[in-house]
């Protein structure tokens, strides 16, 4: 099982990283960090004549990258209580990547199954709810087993650390994997 | 009262932006579109000696507008169960303003209030719910009331006309903030 | 279409119940209390040699009356941020309902449709949010529609009808229901 | 500290009871299961003259359970995506406690911390969310801390035993009650 990490945050090392080589580590995963790549906003040219046009950008390796591997995890930290922005707009363009016929993109996706791993500082295992709800939603739409999702506590590097009930559900995920 | 209402559509004269109109006919209002302005993703520097950099974009502008006025409206399509890639990096970037001396940011989106308009075509009523608590959250964050929402369904061009209890939300809300 | 109310409220003309006279005025509508009723809690006997036996109460006669109405209307106030005790009883009994042989329950449900209307004092348009979704669940769970909902501010008996976008949510309710 | 786990299961033995033992397994711990007392619904009388007549039923009791203990853990099977009814029932009489002078109901319960423990069936890691987030706002209109929770799957006898997910979060929250 080939796994992909995609790490959504905006610094390097951050509680989310930490917590995700955690849940990872000795696995074949692949760690990626969109903050490394350039993924334009999606311009919605659903009702457009013509419709999407190709855009410049990383995208379309990226869509290489998640089709290309058997599970994804999404690790976002917890910015205001949702995705990073730079994660949102990668799935922003998942419409545009459902109508590019190069890709069949929702049929490979729904063979897969994605984890949810994100870190917040204020109450996360309140208060990221939605953003797991989200996520679920997003899943279901593409058909796309939610395997599991671990919230950890941390806003000060390396705090996540202190946080042992999210150590011991990346431990457990950890093996599950394996 | 002067209403600020922020789009966050990528394109232009969507369901969300109708909807947005319908409710703030006749008032004192200024319409933005995010998808003009050149906002940057967050560089998180917190926890980096010397802090948060300035950074050469719109953001400075958009933050003077939203201070400017009394009553912010966000208005995102419901894009993948929850608000725009770039309106949430506006958004997170709101970590960077709260430390920025200029701008007394804090303080003084205290003092307004807040609505969210946005339209969906999966079930939004029941699915946008999830982005309805992180909005909650993220005015609760700043201390700024969440005076309500309206969500619309609306999915093909034009649709949301057809959501009659949307458009009676809408007309509700004129007359309050008339 | 028959419609049936059902009354989940502890006292007499609350808000709720006020709400919902407004949503279903002049339709063909059945109003039920459930406070007039005798529902026994569950008694989980799933796993129970001989599963699930006969309970001396009003419960086979509310089935009755949901299965012998299109649309059901959940009106319960906000009590404790979910709908009240007695309510949920007869939520929880429908596990029996589901196994009992007289009744077809599953089946006759996923052929009706249901609404929910609640009123609660303490910020409900965010802090319903989690009944809503729970209702979804459950409506979910037996196929049954989940028509739509409204939320209403009120907590002083009457005060409801200071609620002008609950009004006029109820006001197309009862449009649309025509 | 001396811990009450309340059980608002309908049946003994359940995944919901197998699993608060494990979490509370050596502490200073009463379990009380709450298909032993007779709790009557909320006879809401807030609004009328003389206010909340006395019932007679086991609430007083309960309610001196609760208040002779630092830590309470609501330990309830996840019944139609909510609390069961006798433990929703235990709740709404709150509202009678809270005006009830013998008690100082709010202000004790604000220095206690309470848990949530549930199991269901079906998904519960996403659909027992709503639950999460309703107690977290009965526990914030009491102010009473909100330790932590956790969510087990299960729906045959002893099916919790495999979530080994759950047991580690159980562990946890043993070693950190110790």
């Amino acid at each position: 099982m080939k796994i992909l990490a995609i790490n959504g945050s905006a610094r390097d090392d951050g509680n989310t990283e930490l917590l995700t080589k955690k849940a990872l580590d000795g696995l074949d995963v692949t760690h990626i960090h969109l903050r490394d790549f350039n993924i334009r906003p999606i311009d919605d040219l659903r009702h457009t004549e013509g419709g999407f046009q190709p855009v410049e950008d990383d995208n379309d390796r990226l869509v290489e990258m998640m089709l290309d591997h058997d599970i994804l995890v999404f690790a976002t930290p917890v910015y205001w209580y949702g995705m990073s922005g730079i994660m949102k707009n990668l799935i922003d363009r998942w419409s545009q990547n459902l109508r590019d016929s190069r890709f069949d993109f929702k049929d490979k996706l729904s063979k897969k199954t994605a984890y949810v791993i994100c870190c917040g500082g204020d109450n996360p295992k309140l208060k990221a709810l939605p953003l797991i709800q989200q996520f679920s939603y997003i899943f279901d739409f593409v058909s796309m087993e939610f395997g599991g999702y671990i919230i950890g506590k941390g806003n000060q590097p390396g705090e996540v650390l202190n946080d042992i009930e999210a150590l011991a559900q990346a431990e457990q995920l950890n093996k599950h994997l394996n």
